[in-house]
């Protein structure tokens, strides 16, 4: 067994199955035609702005390189795969091809996207380059692990601008999609710009602050509100934000000061209370007036209750006076789009001269349409302001005449004086891993970054104006070219 | 360490911290309090009914029972805790308490519904009955995986009844939230009624039936659509379902129909065609003309591409040759509803004396009362079909005279000879497993069993009729009484 590498995973075990059937089945074709190690290009980009805004973060890069570091097709896996049969109920896989897969050893160049930087439809967001087979069998996990990441990083940034600087709590663990949604979507929405989580495990395994007082049940396991005030009070002296809304919200923030006040310890202090049902901005209103007129000037008001971007704007702009925003299931699950639509599609292969194709797909729907070739995004930027990204082949030398992927008529001329960077860097090269993980608080700090680079038009949530992203002038070219000399045939 | 008892699971360790803060600074202040043995009760159910629809089916309890039987703390979730600090930089948990969460052992009774079981709003899936410490922080993990894994069986069973016995595969992992989101969801898609899934970890983990041939990719990495079926014919000669969109989906039919006829082999079955982008209703209509023309009237068509209960039932009405449907992102995300909103409610503590205090939370929204005591669900049926479901307290002789639980006056009264059954079964009794588990299949049978039972208009997609669900004359009463007493404080 080879040494374990990949840092902070919970698996037992690689976790090599973790694929579509189709990736072994194809692998399997290309290993039977002795194609496995012809080169290929492999991208993942995503086609639909999420969440109709104007921005995503990209995100799940480091799961993704761990998984990738622990990668090995098991014994046990290999002996799964040789009970599948087929129709005919013959083995799905011969017995050398298992063997050859127990043995095998990723050597790709994977170059992506750096975590918390802003990324566009149609951007590649992760370029594998490799023996096809392997850069085939990837497919699945690469796209599993960072469109979720992807999509929740992207939320957790929308929801930490409309809180304008408040504090942002991820709150989500119990209503995310399962053990390893909860773990991916506190990591995520860290990056996004959440400054704390409920989530314990998320907290051990990346550092991540973690919050956490009092249920209902706290509550309800003594006589009354009060009792159970003071009794919270007595034990954790420092970590005080009373949940009032039991039984009477308002009530509940009286009974959070007598508790305050009936406390034998003068070395306490009342952090603040939290209101989890009904008119949360009306509550917040009044039990501010509540708690300056007690005096508590400094005491917080957090707010919890299927929360999202729309919902805190909404508060804000009605004067709601919530400064800390507990955000759990619209968050962690992303409600209002589940899923970023990310693919990961061959745009190359070597033919057996070792004389590089490009490929393309047309399909009925022009969304649907890829790009070919050896893709590199370039940024460019004015005093620190992005203007535009150039989508191009690395191959060749980028022109700066632009044109819109989704649209013909919309061009654009980029001056080659204006500061630009490549976005898709090296992170492994012939299957070694090249690049330096940072912390997750450099991530989350590299979002706030991006997003001020960004211009405001961008980051509406209703309408936004769209970022500029465009074709470089060869690279329109050549899928032209390409899209024509399939419809021919 | 105790030797690990939990199946099928794919982590490391003991996963205890996989839980919100809160859980565990609750469990502090019991323990400082003294508190941490007195018996309490718990229930989690769900309010809302999931997607608008008629009923839900109950899963994850194999999971849960895995985690459970796995759960410690381990040496560095103490040494992570002990880390933690309260707002005036001191230790969160004192050391006497982090060395008793280490020796702690789980001494709950536990009852809950068996998966692949109907269940409805306000109705105890799961009770924990057992020293409140134990008890409140399984809280969340409880939560998390049967409100997911519920959420998605249903969504599942949905889509299933959608299909009316055409073969439904999984196909989601992909764009599942995270890994064990995947896993999850295969598992309960599984549950629900889907045939088969693409996942293969799934596959392994939990003896689903597993399907795939080929993508876009393996289309592409050919010179023409004909060589790749050809190829792919010839290395897999009977798990041939072509996928024809990658250029023009009717010449991609007539491609795979070339291919079968270039075959050498004689020895060959063409399974099917696979659609994935276009208009897949037409699509279907002239590709079966084209197949049925040729003499391939058994081969099949296989449809993806953003599927769901309601495209599906769609299709059908219009005609659609699709017979195997492929449903991934809107099945395994369960993308319109992306949680189910279980709750745990503490309903019940035992004072110093040891007798039992029945509790209930008020709260501002009507929607957020709870049900107080020790719950019991009754299930009523006529010659195998669902009439109705009381909750009682299982302490308390059944009275058959039933309100509903958000109309007061909606009542019914029940005959006492109505054949019925409970369904909460006892699954651990203090803290030893005393259920045996069925095999998946056995309740994915469960599943198609009760969905017989369960009226037609009860399972329509739009405005289905709601099973009567009430609570039992005691309950009722003492609910009452509750509230009144607990808003005269």
């Amino acid at each position: 067994m080879r040494m374990k590498r990949g840092e902070n995973l919970i698996y037992k075990e690689s976790l090599a199955l973790f694929t579509d059937l189709y990736e072994l089945t194809m692998a399997y074709g290309y290993w039977k035609m002795g194609m496995h190690n012809q080169e290929a290009v492999f991208h993942l980009s995503f086609r639909k702005w999420p969440f109709k805004g104007g921005f995503a973060i990209a995100a799940g890069l480091k799961p993704l390189i761990d998984y990738i570091l622990d990668f090995e097709f098991t014994e046990s896996d290999i002996s799964y795969l040789s009970s599948l049969k087929d129709n005919a109920n013959q083995p799905l896989f011969e017995t050398a091809f298992l063997k050859y897969l127990r043995g095998i050893e990723l050597k790709c160049d994977i170059d992506a996207v750096e975590e918390g930087t802003l990324v566009f439809p149609y951007e590649p967001i992760i370029r594998v380059r490799g023996p096809i087979l392997q850069a085939q069998i990837l497919e699945s996990v690469i796209l599993n692990i960072i469109n979720f990441q992807t999509l929740i990083a992207t939320k957790s940034a929308r929801v930490s601008l409309a809180a304008s600087g408040d504090q942002v709590v991820e709150f989500g663990m119990r209503r995310a999609q399962g053990i390893d949604g909860a773990i991916s979507a506190s990591r995520a929405s860290f990056i996004g710009g959440c400054e704390s989580t409920s989530h314990v495990l998320a907290g051990k395994l990346f550092d991540i602050p973690v919050r956490g007082t009092m249920a209902h049940s706290w509550v309800m396991a003594f006589d009354d509100e009060l009792k159970a005030f003071m009794s919270f009070a007595e034990v954790m002296p420092h970590n005080c934000i009373f949940l009032i809304d039991t039984y009477d919200s308002l009530e509940g923030a009286r009974n959070a000061i007598r508790a305050v006040r009936g406390m034998a310890k003068k070395d306490f202090s009342l952090l603040g209370v939290r209101l989890d049902s009904g008119d949360l901005t009306h509550l917040s209103v009044e039990v501010r007036k509540i708690l300056d007129q007690e005096g508590y000037k400094d005491a917080k008001i957090m707010a919890s209750n299927e929360l999202d971007e729309y919902l805190i704007g909404d508060m804000k702009n009605q004067g709601s006076k919530v400064t800390i925003w507990g955000v759990g299931t619209n968050l962690v699950t992303s409600k209002d789009q589940s899923a970023l639509d990310g693919v990961y599609k061959l745009s190359g292969i070597q033919d057996e001269d070792g004389k590089w194709i490009d490929r393309i797909k047309i399909s009925e729907q022009t969304a649907k349409v890829t790009l070919p070739g050896h893709l590199q995004v370039r940024r460019f930027y004015i005093e620190g302001k992005y203007v535009a990204d150039a989508i191009y082949d690395e191959r060749e030398e980028l022109d700066l005449h632009l044109t819109k992927v989704l649209d013909e008529n919309d061009k654009r001329d980029i001056s080659g004086d204006i500061e630009s960077k490549d976005l898709l860097i090296p992170i492994f090269q012939k299957g070694e891993l090249v690049y330096h993980f940072p912390h997750l608080k450099e991530i989350q700090k590299r979002t706030k970054e991006e997003l001020s680079a960004l211009d405001s038009r961008m980051k509406r949530f209703i309408n936004p104006e769209p970022y500029f992203v465009g074709l470089d002038r060869n690279l329109y070219a050549k899928r032209k070219t390409l899209i024509k000399s399939m419809r021919k045939k």
